[in-house]
């Protein structure tokens, strides 16, 4: 990691939990409509629609639009999947796709996010967009020094344009900036585009009960968590 | 200001002193190589490059390039005007061109916009790139939240694209959001293009004692400096 001046940072399960969030605002609403659905099941099935979602758009089939219009889209589906349309208006659909805002961190990625900006440039590297990196970060006190990833790009990871577009945005090369995720893939398609890589596992990310995934690759760093990432690499 | 939930700065004077920051790493630089030209005057005369090779690009006459290369480009021009280029090589123009990534806030800065981060979203609308601001805030501790600006439009203040495309990427309409700078004709491109205004003035901003610039326009807003705005608003 000799020369790494960025560290750019998965967000969705890398630096916050995305379950819990959602699905705790999910039971909110839920409760408040009488509606039984199980909160938890009903987040797997929401972020399950992520990938279809994006993956038309990655490939050239539709245009470029930001995460929060296919969260909402997906919102669509799902509440039709578990038969409770009907108790979600619009502007209660648009309460519910906030979720994605209100997101709790781990607890380590705020104070280790905060030892590695003592030491590195610190930004999310996600497929959210300005708007909903820039709310999430208020609402978990995440100390970003800048906003990349899809919305710089116009495109969506794992696409090499996003790692790529952001390490240009700070003019450094890619070799000069580390993406950090929990997801092999993600990390896979960062090193194919020049950038080092950290990784550490998160519980039950690709499903509960899956528990923490191990490294597939011989990535550049691998860690226990954001405080941990830190120490290994001295702050 | 009612129902404002962004705040966006310019930069350059307004948040930081880009002439005692210049000047100082000019007189540097300068002493090293026993250069003797004034560093006031030399920061004015690269800062007076600034809006004619700006105003190439918002012409029209030439694709967007970002202000880090139209410094780098300015301090050619001006070193061969002050008769020293042959005392600045290409590693020496770069490390002057990093001037811009070291400019020292104004003392209310970062206290003010602390402050005014607890209410709003904070970012700059500055014509720096991603790169120079995120280095610039590094320098002096400004607390950003996201970073806008003419990297998100790939275009230049005060062309109204330059303020649409900064609210848009924070998925609000233009009203929603302010623009704060100590120059009138950046707040009247704001005004037009209908964002909210908040004004105040700097020190010899327009030229070495001219003062400070009275408000041109009734602005949403005039205050005395950041931390006098976040008085203003509550904060």
């Amino acid at each position: 990691m000799r020369g790494i001046e960025a560290l750019i940072f998965d967000v969705f399960g890398t630096v916050v939990d995305w379950r819990s969030g959602v699905a705790r605002e999910a039971e909110r609403m839920f409760m408040a409509r009488g509606v039984t659905a199980d909160p938890l099941s009903f987040a797997d099935a929401w972020r399950g629609e992520y990938q279809p979602a994006m993956e038309r758009i990655r490939s050239g089939g539709r245009g470029y639009v930001p995460l929060d219009d296919l969260h909402l889209e997906n919102l669509g589906i799902v509440l039709d999947r578990f038969g409770i349309s009907e108790a979600f208006d619009a502007p209660a659909r648009a309460e519910l796709n906030r979720a994605w805002e209100r997101l709790p961190p781990w607890p380590d990625s705020r104070p280790g996010l905060t030892r590695l900006k003592a030491g590195f440039i610190v930004a999310p590297c996600s497929n959210g967009s300005f708007a909903l990196m820039t709310r999430l970060a208020k609402f978990g006190g995440l100390p970003w020094d800048v906003i990349l990833g899809a919305d710089v790009a116009q495109d969506y990871k794992p696409k090499p344009e996003v790692y790529l577009a952001s390490a240009h945005a700070l003019r450094l090369a890619p070799g000069r900036v580390a993406m950090v995720a929990c997801h092999n893939d993600d990390l896979a398609a960062a090193r194919a585009a020049g950038l080092a890589t950290a990784y550490f596992p998160r519980p039950d990310e690709h499903g509960r009960g899956g528990g923490r995934i191990p490294p597939a690759e011989d990535w550049d760093v691998v860690a226990e968590d954001v405080e941990d990432l830190a120490a290994r690499l001295g702050r």
